[in-house]
C-alpha cells in the first residue's frame, strides 16, 4: 500500500489512518528480502544460501559468480531466473534489478571493500563476511559508500547473533562471575596448500585476519570494552611453501579499560577448536568451542556452586539463518545493525595494530 | 663398611671388591636422608611433611620456625627432637646436626635466597620451594654458594617429576601430535587480603612469581625450549587494598626458537584452575588442571583419531613424595638434578623480563 500526499491528507485525524499504518508494518514485517549472492564458494552455498531457505525473512534473487555453470546449477536449485546469474564484469548491473535488496559479500577479503561499495552505489544493502576489509582505508571507504547511498552495512559477525554467545554476554556483563580479570581464547586450524586465505593479494594477511578475528571480536563483545596496548609476537614454522605470504602463527596480549587482560593465539598450522575463557572475580565463563557453524557450548561456573552448561540447540546452517533474519528486521524498520561498519572498522584497527606489534606491515 | 687405603690395596683386584662396591652400592640406596624443615607454612606442614612420610627416604630430623610452639607440635609428630628445633637466629646451628642432609626451603620468596645459602655453608643439601628468589642476584648467588659448598641445589619444580605432566612432555616432544605451534596457559587464584605474597618485600612480585612461573616453567618443559621475544601487560583491577604492592594481573607472549608461540595469563583476582594447551599441528595436548597438589588431568587428541585421557592416580602429597625421592637419589649418587639452580635462575630472568616488558620493574 503506498499513500501519495493527497490519499495521506484524507486520512489524516482519521482511524482510516491507524488502519493504513498498521497495514504498512504488517507488509514490513511480511516482506521478504531479495538477496543478491555475491561469491559462490563454500561460505555461501553450504551455509548461507541454505540458511535463506530456513529463516522466514529472505530469498535468494541473483547470483554474482565467476563461474556461470556453478551458478546456473545454483540458480536451479534456489529458483533464480538465468538473467539473474552476474559475472564478476556485469556486477553493476544489479542495480537495474529491483528484486534485489540486499548483498551477501562472500568473497576473498580484498574484494570486500570493492563489491560493498559497488553495491552501495547500486542502491543495495550489504552484508559483509568478516574480515571487513584488509585496510583501514578500505574500511573506512565502505562505511563511506554504504552511508552516501543511505543503505545498511552489516558485517557477518555469526556469533554476535548466536544465543549461546549472546549467553556468555549476559554472565560476563552481569556481574555473575564477579569483576572480569583475565581472557584466555585461541583460533587456529591446519591450512591446506593451495587456499586463497594464503594469498596475501587475497587475504590481506594470515590467520588473525580470518580466525583470529573471533578471538578478537569475542573479547571485545564479552567484556563490551575496546582493548589498548597490543604486544604481539609472529611467527613461521612450517616452511613447505605454506607461509610464504602470510604469517603462520601469531599471538598477542591486550588490555582492556576495565584492566582486563587478555592472551590469545592464532594459527594457520593446528586446528585450536576456536574456544575461549573468561576469569572473572567469582567464576569462569568458558566457551569451548565457541564461533563454530555448530557445536557451540558453553560452561560456566558461577558462585555458590552454581553452574552452567549450554550446548548449543542449532544445526548448521540455522546462525547463518539468525543473522540473515536480524539483517532484515534492520532493513525493514531502517534499524542499525549492532554489527555495522564501525564494528567491523574497530577490529580492522586492532587487527592492524596487532600486526605492527608483532613487526608486521599494518593494515 | 667404610674402606681406608690399606683395604683397598688388599681388595684390590679380588673378588671381595667387586662385593664391597656392591654393598656401598645397597647402602647408598638404602641411605635415609635427614631432612631440616626450613618454615613451617602449609605447604610444609600439609604437604612436604606428610609427604616425607610417604616416601621412601627420608625423614625429618630437624625444623626451623618463628614459632616455638608451633614446631615443638611438629616435632612431636614427626619424631624429632626438640633438641633439633631451631629458631631463624639459632638457623647456622644446623651445620652441627650430623643428622641433617638436606634442607627444604618453604620461607616467602625473598628469604630463599638466605636460607639457601646459609644451608650450603651449614653443609647441606638444598631443596628449595619456587619461585627460587625474587632477583636474578640472589639465584646467582644461590648457585654459586652450593657449587662452592659441593651441595646439591633443586628447586621444587614439582611438576616436573609428575607422571601426567611427564606424559604431556612425552606427547609434545616426541612428535605425537606433530609440530608444536601454540599454547596457552592460565595459573591463577583470588588472593585473600594479608597474605605475605601480597607483600613486596616478601614475595618479590605478585601472581607471577608465585603462580604463573607454573605456566612460565610448563611452556619450557613440554616444547624443551627457550623462549625469547617476551612482551606483557599488567594491570591492577581492585582497589581493595590487597594490591599496593604487587601487580594483579599479568598476561604475555612469548617465542621459542622453533617458532612456538606461548600466550599466558596469571592473576591474584581470579580462580584459572592451572591448565595449558599445547596445539601442534597434528592433535592437542591438554593439562586441565595441570598443576595441582592433585587432580591433574591429561587430555590428548592425536592423529587417525587416536586420543589420550591421563587422570593423575596419586593424591596429595604424593607428588611431593615423588620429589623428595628424586632429591634423595641425587644425594646419594650424586647426580645433578634436573630441575637444579640453573632451571630456577632461567625462569628468574625470564620472569625479570616479563616484569620489564609490562612497564613494571625488573628483578
Amino acid at each position: 500500500m503506498n499513500l501519495n500526499r493527497r490519499d495521506f491528507g484524507r486520512l489524516a485525524g482519521s482511524a482510516a489512518l491507524a488502519q493504513a499504518l498498521h497495514a504498512a508494518e504488517a507488509r514490513a514485517e511480511s516482506q521478504t528480502i531479495g538477496w543478491c549472492i555475491v561469491g559462490l564458494g563454500r561460505i555461501s552455498m553450504d551455509h548461507f544460501m541454505p540458511a535463506l531457505k530456513m529463516g522466514k525473512t529472505g530469498k535468494v534473487v541473483a547470483l554474482v559468480s565467476g563461474h556461470r555453470d556453478k551458478a546456473e546449477k545454483q540458480a536451479e536449485m534456489y529458483g533464480v531466473s538465468t538473467k539473474a546469474i552476474y559475472s564478476y564484469e556485469e556486477y553493476d548491473r544489479i542495480a537495474a534489478n529491483k528484486e534485489i535488496d540486499a548483498v551477501y559479500i562472500a568473497l576473498p577479503n580484498s574484494m570486500h571493500a570493492e563489491y560493498t561499495i559497488r553495491a552501495a552505489k547500486a542502491g543495495k544493502h550489504v552484508l559483509c563476511e568478516k574480515p571487513m576489509a584488509t585496510s583501514i582505508a578500505d574500511a573506512k571507504a565502505m562505511i563511506e559508500a554504504c552511508k552516501t547511498a543511505g543503505k545498511k552495512l552489516m558485517i557477518a559477525y555469526r556469533c554476535q547473533y548466536e544465543p549461546v554467545n549472546l549467553k556468555a554476554i549476559e554472565l560476563c556483563r552481569s556481574g555473575a562471575i564477579g569483576t572480569l580479570q583475565a581472557i584466555e581464547s585461541g583460533n587456529g586450524f591446519n591450512i591446506r596448500q593451495g587456499e586463497w586465505r594464503l594469498n596475501r593479494k587475497l587475504a590481506g594477511g594470515g590467520p588473525l585476519m580470518d580466525v583470529g578475528v573471533y578471538s578478537l571480536n569475542a573479547c571485545r563483545y564479552l567484556t563490551g570494552e575496546e582493548p589498548h596496548d597490543i604486544k604481539a609476537n609472529a611467527s613461521t614454522i612450517d616452511k613447505d611453501g605454506r607461509f610464504n605470504e602470510v604469517e603462520e602463527n601469531l599471538g598477542w596480549t591486550m588490555k582492556f579499560p576495565s584492566g582486563v587482560i587478555a592472551s590469545c593465539n592464532t594459527t594457520y598450522g593446528a586446528s585450536m577448536n576456536g574456544y575461549i575463557r573468561v576469569h572473572g572475580s567469582k567464576g569462569v565463563v568458558m566457551l569451548d568451542p565457541g564461533f563454530g557453524y555448530q557445536g557451540i557450548h558453553l560452561k560456566a561456573e558461577l558462585p555458590n556452586h552454581q553452574s552452567v552448561d549450554m550446548p548449543e540447540d542449532a544445526k548448521d546452517p540455522e546462525q547463518f539463518a539468525v543473522m540473515a533474519d536480524y539483517f532484515a528486521d534492520c532493513i525493514r524498520n531502517n534499524k542499525e545493525p549492532k554489527t555495522d561498519g564501525e564494528e567491523g572498522l574497530r577490529d580492522t584497527v586492532l587487527m592492524s595494530e596487532i600486526y605492527k606489534a608483532a613487526g608486521l606491515p599494518g593494515l
